[in-house]
């Protein structure tokens, strides 16, 4: 690809004329808009009075298991590829469990583990990039070392995984977003899952921190079919090697929402230990709330279809948008995902910090340039994470358009 | 007091008879009764289509900051004694907080401490006894020592407590439960709250785990005041020593609550910072279900009025059978709380575990003798707790009068 040049005078009253406009345009986040909010209004009422759960249990009260409701886990079970039994439903999110899975393998030895993380000499993670900022905060704040590991169409490259993990006991696990990742959107294929599960690691207690944030959010009908990493772990004679993580943050309501945790029976046995220790059990009510709502995995399906409906011009526009500007122009790459929340940039190499800042000056906000980086630090300087669910569309166009106003102008006064 | 000879022919046709009845009664455990839940019906159709915080915070979405709905927090500050802006409002549940306060000062230096606990050759907690098993075992989970203190009428026995803390940098904490305390119903004197605040402790980064979990739970108009442990630490020079914990699982639904956790500004920003890597924001839509529902302190107190009602009489159900079938036998003393959620038994030396072996045969489940010491030991073998919110009131009635027939077996067994 050739780049095409930029004139450097038109760049800049480009920008001058888009600094005048005043805009104060935000796509930094992926946060569902109110139109998807909209659509579990139902929420807001239900459970409407009931409270028992179909086993009996009056969920308003304590008891009844740290599990979760066996009807609202059995409406995941598919999604995530989980056994019913080996499914949790806890906490409003995720990210918390996430946390927790790493609080506990610092504070107790994980099953196949020889000592706790804690007394380890060195943790590090793999961290795929570009990948999920908050995933990196997390494990920085206990002081994990982050190594990079690049992302390709098809997962990160397993060649440097497969090198690293055989020959690094310090390598404890790595950071996953194996369907229409953030921010690529990406999803791992068959081969990169079998070898994530089949995989040598020097570490005994090596865990694949498996988040499936998007496993059912789809912008099209061509939904790929995300290879099994349970079955395939327990296949490969690693049964323990994986945790899977899943929320309905970006299916109902975003914070009032149900988290999952999925893994091994051994796994949630030693999970189920140490957490009865901190909690009486979940919010059984929210979740009766979600099994009332969702029904089953159809229901969750054609749940999903309506947010489709309303994303899916969005990410349209943006592609659209991108290709009407840049295309052809050779100044930047972008991707077309089929699901998730995000489209990522590369714009020239050393540009998108500079990017980001005439953006901000412009009122357009974007996420940080190296966010998707551990540590902040995206060598090459060149990725840029948009996220187009949350504006309405002629917001969104706006913004992408100044984006592009930035980008020429950032790459015109670099040559 | 003197201790009536009991006969052991008639005490065992009493047993005889209890055990041929076949009674399957529990009085383990605080849960609130159905009817009780009953009284917060109307958050099972709250916040009923309403989504928007009164800072106008869309409660569906991410956003709107990690502290909770000010609203809400508004409500508890005053029951809590915890300025607004020290006060979080999160999660389902204190234990949780409790739990994650203990791993947050296990893995990150504390304000005013020297090195993370997890770091330090020994960490012990001062642990009031009888106390609640549950404090016990999320420290014990993490190797925490657990140290007996006596508890009197008026708390903690202070002079012991004063000795301990002095000499032993070790001892980083203690659980406090200051008001009704879990189980012995005494709430801490003035005096008491004064001398935690202002002792002085080896450990720099000394923490009063303060868990207010009966703030509002009075049985009579007798409500006694407890001395506002933040100001008083303030006061001695020792702001950053106290951890405030409180929620609402006995006041609205226990599990589909809310959590508070209020402190210094120092302890909150410690706080803060943590936790922001763990969560991306309560369930806020829960928060605001709960501050519609309660809608201010004077809501809350008619709300818990509702509770008294049906609480009161199970209590003096309770204390009426005790007096009828005990008074005076000097065989049992037992205690008469004006709030909270238990009442403690002290049964003669050496004769609790035998009572609650007997009582478990004959079908009545009685908390484990023991569960209120660490490591389920209680040296004297004498402290049984009885939960008398659950049960309806005839089954409560037999469950205390099988109790005694078990604690009279097992007296006259032992002479």
């Amino acid at each position: 690809m050739t780049t095409a040049p930029v004139d450097v005078d038109s760049a800049r009253r480009d920008y001058a004329a888009l600094v005048g406009r005043g805009l104060s345009l935000d796509i930094t986040r992926g946060k569902p808009s109110p139109r998807q909010l909209d659509l579990s209004a139902d929420l807001l009422t239900l459970p409407n009075g009931r409270y028992k759960a179909e086993d009996g249990t009056d969920t308003r009260n304590y008891g009844g298991g740290a599990k979760g409701l066996p009807e609202l886990r059995r409406v995941f079970a598919e999604a995530l590829q989980v056994p019913v039994d080996q499914l949790l439903a806890v906490g409003n999110s995720s990210l918390e469990l996430m946390h927790d899975a790493v609080v506990q393998s610092l504070l107790s030895v994980l099953p196949g583990g020889e000592r706790r993380w804690a007394d380890e000499p060195r943790v590090a993670m793999l961290c795929p990039v570009p990948g999920y900022d908050r995933h990196f905060h997390l494990a920085q704040r206990f002081g994990i070392e982050l190594i990079q590991v690049p992302m390709t169409e098809a997962g990160p490259d397993m060649d440097v995984v497969e090198r690293l993990v055989a020959e690094d006991a310090g390598i404890k696990g790595i950071w996953c977003v194996p369907k229409y990742s953030n921010p690529t959107g990406s999803t791992f294929s068959d081969d990169t899952v079998r070898r994530l599960a089949g995989m040598a690691t020097a570490a005994p207690d090596f865990r694949i921190f498996w988040d499936n944030a998007y496993a059912v959010h789809h912008l099209t009908d061509d939904e790929p079919v995300l290879a099994d990493v349970l079955a395939l772990c327990a296949e490969a004679g690693n049964a323990d090697r994986a945790f899977v993580f899943g929320s309905t943050s970006k299916i109902t309501l975003a914070g009032a929402g149900v988290g999952f945790f999925g893994a091994s029976a051994a796994n949630i046995a030693w999970w189920s230990g140490l957490v009865a220790k901190r909690t009486i059990g979940p919010d059984k009510v929210n979740q009766l709330r979600h099994a009332l709502f969702l029904k089953d995995a159809d229901g969750v399906r054609a749940h999903m279809r309506k947010h489709a409906e309303i994303l899916a011009p969005k990410f349209a526009a943006v592609d659209r948008i991108l290709t009407e500007e840049l295309g052809g122009s050779g100044l930047a790459s972008w991707t077309r995902p089929a699901g998730g929340y995000f489209i990522t940039l590369t714009a020239p190499e050393g540009t998108a910090k500079e990017i980001v800042r005439l953006a901000k000056e412009a009122g357009v906000a974007l996420t940080p340039a190296g966010a998707t980086h551990p540590y902040g630090d995206d060598p090459a300087d060149a990725t840029i994470r948009i996220a187009p669910s949350f504006p309405e569309i002629g917001e969104l166009e706006e913004a992408v358009r100044g984006l592009v106003v930035c980008l020429r102008l950032a790459v015109a006064e670099r040559a």
